[in-house]
């Protein structure tokens, strides 16, 4: 069992709106981890998993054509403003420890990273990244408060073996996947991620870090989702949730991608049959490879299916996605964009307060209570903006004189009395 | 069995990339319709309906606060100009006839509109519309050149009846059903559309004018999703395209609305099933009531599941609904979030050269030609500013020198050989 303080859990509970004894039965079975490492000071510690509702992940970072820490605290404030219940930091350009420790200290979300992009920085070549880099990174992160970290540990000699049998179009499409097949190419070794797990697992109970593990082999379009070299990363990943909780470390399972409409519900069964009810995190998925510039659409019509059918986690995808670093805007936009999926997901899930929530909007759209429907908005701001700018006496533009609510409310509720 | 001229059927096959027969068996029995009126000069008629590409409709028009001619005009150009399939012209202010004359003759894509609030407007008062005000404007409308129309049928003393006995959060959303309600309460008569359907039959067949039966107890709320009154109307539709095909006539069947998630599958199947097959057309559906200023992404989640379920035809939503009347740019969204729902359920749908796009998408994305990437684009126009801005050497800003396309072609491509 992961061991998590009660006050903690508590917490949890509550702003769940559940019992403690459920987030503590989740702890023990694994289908819940709580987010918020010791070091992280400042943290809001938060759950996900099985029976709780549906959080969404914001990333941000720098790269190489822009990389100011400033810019990087904005992004991070635009998101949390727009709520998002986590961030990650995917640096790859700039002094990546400063960055990283700005923003955890100014964060109140749990903040993520993915540690093999610095030891690839660090290292000049990806293929002269040593061990010890790699895992001395780690701890680094663990230590600077960092509350859960994507290792792609899946990416192995079985795993390449499949995706040199079973051709793709877009191989690999992963970033950390990527960096570990050259590596693992170029030096005829075995994933150190994967050869020595038991590291990543003291690293991650000494600091009490979720593991989310990579999904190196996600299928980067339509036409690779769901392939062999895909199940066979998850099969991988489902025996090292095992050995994760047998050592009390607690796992995320990260998930696709680009994959049809028809075959998500599958994947997020799969993934949860496989890794034994984990808590599984998606980005998407994308049911479309061509929306390109309105993939947070693509990407919330996927998650709303993803998160109906049981996943737990959802990685935003912003405008930008395949063709660029995302803007403020673009950041709003997508986490927005999100937390519809979450939330569409979460009426269908039953999750405590979901349906309520709805439930008062159309009470306060029926009366015609525009302050209440602002109030209520997912995106209050954006609301009273376009609110302000189309009312019309008490009912709005679209309609005028001929609003149906105020036609039934005038003539049809007195034929009911 | 439907009259259509052959070069029609042989035009819509050719686009739909399917055999003139396979058209023609649709409308034989009445699992596809053809939009087209031969009063409307220069349209390109469209098929909607059983194994071909899902359609996207704009709603455009009037209201007390917006009524100029020129601004409608700009919204079609719009609306046309992000391929919609077909625009609704639901004006209720200005001169009306003047204003649909100007859209038809401006429009290459087919035009619906709903006679009734016509009737109402031109009546004063709602229960002042007599039935041969209500007839004459329907005739009208065909003879303008309309495409199809929505007429509100299954809003009589029946379904009412429902809907008193099994109350709703909402009652009727549905501006026609409202206009309707109120009429049929004040005049204690049946809906003149129910009651003389065979005079709208006439009318319908002597123009070829197809009839899109509206759901004028469409759910306004996630609680109101698939009740009696909606399920009740649904039956008398079905009753009704019985009707319509024996005279004839091509019918759509209009649907919700408001649905959660779990329930949209449902929703369309039984659609299909209770009105034998005919083409289905969905507004949405909305999965989840909160995301007022961002409806169109609301709509596009639940537009690709009802799609992915046999819904033939998308009424798109845009960011401005339950807000206002729709600026331009929110046609231009509503249109494209539509279109990204329609072309992710065509995939599903398995409709001739839908995955083939995302594939030439995907090599595109791959080999970095963004170019062709941009030509390939759902949006192409958008796609190319952002890439613009984002473009760095051969890559994209997100990666930079890190682009796991670029280390994949270098480091994985060689062992391959």
């Amino acid at each position: 069992m992961i061991k998590c303080e009660e006050a903690v859990i508590s917490e949890v509970a509550s702003s769940e709106r559940v019992a403690p004894e459920f987030i503590s039965e989740g702890l023990k079975d694994g289908s819940i981890v709580i987010l918020g490492n010791p070091l992280h000071k400042n943290v809001k510690p938060i759950g996900i998993g099985r029976g709780i509702s549906t959080k969404v992940n914001a990333n941000i970072g720098t790269s190489e054509r822009c990389s100011s820490i400033e810019f990087e605290l904005k992004k991070l404030e635009v998101a949390v403003g727009a709520k998002a219940d986590t961030v990650m930091d995917l640096s790859t350009s700039g002094d990546l420890k400063e960055i990283r420790r700005a923003i955890i200290s100014a964060s109140p979300v749990p903040v993520g990273t993915v540690p093999i992009y610095e030891a690839a920085v660090l290292a000049g070549d990806i293929e002269k990244m040593s061990e010890d880099l790699i895992f001395d990174i780690i701890e680094d992160h663990a230590k600077d408060g960092v509350d859960f970290m994507t290792v792609h540990c899946g990416v192995n000699f079985e795993s390449i073996g499949r995706l040199k049998s079973d051709p793709r179009v877009m191989d690999v499409v992963s970033r950390g996947g990527a960096f570990l097949i050259k590596w693992i190419l170029a030096n005829k070794e075995e994933n150190p991620l994967y050869k020595k797990f038991d590291v990543l697992l003291d690293i991650a109970k000494k600091y009490g870090v979720a593991l989310s593990l990579g999904d190196g082999m996600r299928p980067g379009c339509i036409a690779d989702a769901t392939d062999r070299a895909q199940i066979q990363e998850l099969i991988i990943l489902g025996q090292l949730t095992e050995r994760a909780r047998k050592a009390g470390v607690q796992v995320i399972i990260e998930g696709p991608g680009h994959v049809p409409f028809n075959e998500i519900e599958a994947n997020i069964k799969l993934a949860k049959s496989i890794c034994k009810g984990a808590p599984f995190y998606v980005l998407g998925p994308l049911p479309t490879d061509v929306a390109v510039g309105h993939d947070h659409i693509t990407g919330a019509i996927g998650g709303t299916l993803a998160a109906a059918a049981g996943a737990d986690f959802l990685c935003y995808v912003t405008p930008s996605e395949h063709l660029g670093l995302p803007d403020l805007e673009d950041v709003r936009e997508g986490v927005i964009a999100t937390r519809i999926a979450a939330h569409a997901g979460d009426i269908v899930k039953g999750v405590k307060g979901a349906a309520q929530w709805d439930l008062e909007m159309s009470r306060a759209r029926k009366s015609l209570n525009w302050e209440r429907q602002i109030e209520l908005a997912l995106d209050p701001e954006k609301a009273k903006k376009m609110h302000e700018k189309n009312k019309s006496e008490n009912v709005c533009t679209m309609c005028g004189k001929y609003c149906s609510m105020k036609i039934m409310n005038e003539s049809f509720k007195p034929a009911l009395e």
